[in-house]
């Protein structure tokens, strides 16, 4: 195999765009229309609608039919987004202050408001796509996920508003399966599953290996907003601390760190995002450094990338080989080696 | 017509609440589930809801038929308070604290994400109900409408932040036209329209008097909010001049009031919710008492409801008899003698 997986983002994207940009508000106040279309017009990196468009085709569906739904998947992530960015007060977003940021929290909500009744706009389309029973079908993964979604979200919210940093990796990792896990990967995949007109065996075979891979792609999510390069590809670099975001490489770090570094860690995650100072954030990536917190969560992103394509194997196995099917494959590697 | 239709509301509840409940989630963290199911279990007046059934089966259609898209229309009301409220940064909802005012602002407005995704899942459920046609074109009335109400709400919080009070009684009308008219009023009666299968033209024969009927809501309604009982009913008395909303009211009142008294008005709306003093806040109500801006709006409100009335029975002389015709026909005087 031969893939550049990148290069393959970049060829899904126009076609996507395209199915997006005409559902996106003209005709109502030009700030809200500007501020609807914001997000969906920042793009990011189109990950999620690439892996419907890839599991139609590998599983022998035609691409023209998920396109629908693979610009309802990226409208799901925009409109989530403005709602994240202003739960974690994030400031940055792909290479741009934040919609809160710019607009205030109220006009932001609502505007992510707008984008999520949008996103069901083009669901609704599918049926002249895909007829009732699949149409059907993709709306109930899609609500099913998002509630999942968002449930997900207020367990984060709340351990950082409570400030509980009793976390266990299990508390961890059953958050991640969630988010990362269900809604970036198997949900995606699902998707492309039933526009292949696929039975619901196909559907289940998916989880295992999607689960694997969403771990990877968060942990290394985590990982990589540490680093330095981060903040060139659009976000804060060391964001999550900030934020007081639960991470692998936290968890591991208080299991380590001896009693005064604990009690030091807790009280700087214990404050507000704003009253963090610059030296409190390289103090906390520092002890994640020296305690190998960070080595620790990599080599567990290796691995979980390692299983996922043990299980993608298996259960790709009676699937055709197809240029889709060899992306896929390719993109359990890239998860895990990208720089962002 | 002898018609109690605070008591034809009473009896349409419990087969409206019985379809929403089981949607509600149940399965995730407590606190999750309980803020989830908080505002729909405070119910409110099921207005909205009502009006589909009556709508159904004044239209010819099965209430059996209506009662999913009604439920629908409830938790479109439900979620849409969750972030209204935390917009207005409102203190009391239906008799008790407002879901940000309990748990905060992250919190609730995820809690409101959340009800909305269960609104699309029991609109989903109408395929089997109603089959594809039908659902569709719910579906898209839906979409229609609550992107234009996140966009009126928009103006709405714009206009609070911006400080802007050069609003003309057009704006404003153009606003509750939206708010109270499209969403409140005619999208619940065209969907019982659709229910019952009927063709496009009485679909749209609803929308005149609709909007006059939405007028004398809102306008109603505002003018409720400054009286005493309002506070009774659940609703803070006077709430909307501490939200800083604009009402007829207010854009009278600043038409007739002294140089003098205009810059009172003025540096006492540009102040947040929380520096306003209950003296300035009894200083509005006197100038709007003083100078028959109530007076104004009510009058105003019961026009409207009279041509509401006018234009109902020229749009439903074709229709043949009945209790919902009597009830839609009632309400349209119900709306300007609540004192809620």
């Amino acid at each position: 195999m031969n893939i550049n997986l990148l290069g393959e983002l970049e060829q899904i994207k126009p076609a996507v765009w395209e199915t997006i940009q005409p559902y996106l508000p003209i005709a109502g106040p030009e700030q809200f229309c500007k501020m609807v279309a914001d997000y969906p017009y920042r793009q990011g990196k189109y990950f999620r609608p690439a892996l419907v468009l890839w599991a139609t085709e590998m599983f022998g569906g035609q691409t023209e039919d998920a396109l629908l739904t693979a610009a309802a998947m990226q409208l799901s992530e925009d409109w989530l987004l403005i709602h994240d960015d202003f739960l974690d007060q994030s400031e940055e977003r792909r290479g741009l202050p934040t919609l809160n940021k710019l607009y205030g929290n109220e006009l932001a909500v609502n505007a992510g408001d707008a984008l999520h009744v949008v996103m069901w706009q083009v669901l609704t389309d599918n049926h002249k796509l895909l007829g009732s029973e699949r149409c059907q079908a993709i709306h109930k993964l899609f609500g099913h996920t998002l509630l999942k979604t968002i449930e997900g979200q207020h367990t984060d919210v709340d351990w950082i508003k409570s400030g509980n940093l009793n976390i266990t990796e299990a508390d961890y990792l059953r958050m991640i399966d969630i988010k990362a896990g269900l809604y970036t990967i198997i949900t995606p995949l699902q998707l492309g599953a039933i526009i292949a007109g696929r039975p619901h065996a196909d559907l289940e075979k998916i989880t295992e290996w999607g689960l694997y891979l969403g771990r990877a792609f968060q942990i290394w999510d985590d990982v990589m907003n540490l680093s330095a390069t981060s903040h060139e590809q659009g976000k804060e670099s060391g964001g999550d601390i900030l934020e007081g975001k639960r991470t692998l490489m936290l968890i591991d770090l208080l299991k380590r760190c001896n009693h005064g570094e604990r009690q030091e860690v807790v009280s700087i995650y214990a404050k507000p995002r704003s009253d963090k100072l610059p030296e409190e954030q390289k103090y906390i990536m520092h002890l994640m450094a020296e305690y190998s917190s960070i080595e620790y969560a990599k080599a567990a992103a290796l691995d979980y990338s390692q299983l996922a394509g043990e299980a993608f194997d298996k259960a790709t196995a009676d699937l055709p080989s197809s240029h889709a099917k060899d992306i896929l494959r390719e993109a359990i590697s890239f998860v895990v080696s990208r720089n962002r």
